[in-house]
């Protein structure tokens, strides 16, 4: 399951760059015409860059949560099928964001669409925890503490969804706000933890 | 071989996405505009999902059946082939789905892609069995039942063939049906299958 | 490099579907339109099942030359490599295929294809046994059989490209041909191959 | 990581091909129009090989580093994903030089990407040595000429990007003008880097 976790992000990280269309200039195109192409292109390729951190952050934590694990029940497998769906389908709203980077609608179904995917992992870490999944005993402050840094993300893709339509701007910085928060929060996190994450 | 398999399924699923177009709007489009076209996409995004969960289902079906080889001999592995081919052909029938959600040919063909996919797994199951490739001697009553239940989706997957010509929302709704079927026969498996499925 | 040439065997072969290209006709389309528009993809259909088995056969060979292998050197390394290329390659004339099949051009294109990649078998094969790579030493009986029987689909490829410009249907007839011809021929093996393929 | 980073590597050369557009001619095309059609792809065709030799070559390169780190830390586990990044976006610029390929724009913009992949090859050396992730001490005299020899790919992309302005052939040609020279600075190399490269 591991192997075909990874299998489904790298080939979701690297469709992203089918997004990115082969611009079509008339006549073969000359020098000006290419340049003025590819400045239309900027948003497409800071959309792919974008979503290549993003899955990427969310490939290294699904990692470090398969390194909990000490088996899988069906339910799990249920679950992070489900997971996978949504990492799969992220090419799509990325595509539409680099078409339409200012729209406020592109922003927010690419902020809906992280959002799921970052409250499908708090489900997956509660259903391991709960049916005794991890390779050891975790104790109930851990427990609480990773479901807490695992929620930041949701709070904040789900907040970007109304903050798009007042400025597109300030929801794509929603996006990264949460990296420097969860590193200042990571000051307060229990002595315990440190076995953990 | 298990490697290999496992990967055409997470490319397969991965390529489904490719099925939903980035809508193309003239003069970068407005708010109104890129909603409308998201809700034309609505049958497409469906469709992604749908197959996603088909295709995952078949997916655990075979790691299963994987689990329970022994060894593979050259019909096997060509039999494995001919599967692989109609998995990875399902992102072809996915995208006419999407397009053509209400048309009776694009649901019966999906039906049809989907039934060859399941027969095939039968007759996978088939070979192993008589080829004497299984981990251990099955009793003939688990090959029976093993037969019927993985027949079972094969059956209503062709019976939605011709019902898509009547409703096609009758027909999405027979793939599924097989899953709350199969969940009540369950009660009346054979007590020795405990060690196989 | 054994799961790396087989992740790009998986892709490859599930890539080939993208070539099957969803009809798109005016007005959301009636039944009639789609059964006609999928009458035109018959082509384009058996064209992804053809190659499909033609890379499946290769991707099979490929494996069980690399069972025969002890280590590989960096001229092995850089000779799959180029073969791997012409792999990956394949879906560009399958496309072409499937949208002119019964063009001379685009039936020669695909046989001089798959000739570069059944021509690359033999340089591998050549290589490793001249450069004691293979497992054990390999009798010069066995290894002129071995090149000669992988020669085979080489002279069938390279013959069905002067004969597309006759008979497109004969030509894809020499890429079978070799099939039933090497099955033949398997009668007259030396005896001490046996332990080799 | 070595997995991920050895299916993303597959991934992106398969996409290559994607770059290939099938061509699509009125009235199905006779002989004479797809023969033409082809000498039209013979740039894109080139790309395709051209790309598929680069990344080939990064991809050795880089499972030669692997092979010699004894474990991974954070920052490079980051600093992996900004090189996969890179390779990941490769088939965009391979597509636009395929259309473009006498364009100084487009040829300039392949090298830099180019340069940036081998940069980031430096710095992910860097990091190994400085942080002690190498499977042993190595000697500083082997680690100066390790990140000389690495850098040259780079120095010589960049000498790409203003030359592609004045000659585009000439700045292909510097592309590839590195594998003879590091095959001549290959005799200057220290003694005791035998053991490393």
């Amino acid at each position: 399951m591991l192997a075909f976790s990874d299998g489904m992000f790298a080939i979701a990280m690297t469709l992203l760059v089918v997004g990115i269309g082969t611009p079509m200039l008339e006549d073969g195109g000359d020098e000006g015409a290419l340049l003025e192409a590819y400045s239309d292109l900027f948003h497409e390729i800071l959309s792919f860059f974008i979503s290549f951190a993003v899955i990427g952050r969310y490939w290294v934590a699904h990692h470090q949560f398969f390194g909990l694990l000490r088996a899988m029940d069906y339910p799990l497998v249920g679950l992070n099928l489900v997971y996978l769906a949504f990492i799969a389908f992220l090419p799509f709203p990325t595509g539409v964001l680099g078409n339409y980077f200012d729209n406020p609608i592109s922003v927010a179904s690419y902020g809906l669409s992280i959002a799921i995917v970052s409250g499908m992992e708090v489900v997956l870490f509660r259903r391991a925890y709960r049916a005794g999944l991890l390779v050891r005993e975790m104790p109930a402050s851990v427990y609480r503490w990773g479901v807490v840094m695992s929620s930041l993300p949701v709070a904040f893709m789900l907040l970007s969804v109304p903050v798009a339509f007042l400025s597109t701007i300030v929801a794509v910085a929603c996006w990264f706000a949460v990296v420097p928060l969860q590193f200042v929060l990571d000051r307060y996190r229990p002595a315990e933890s440190k076995d953990w994450f």
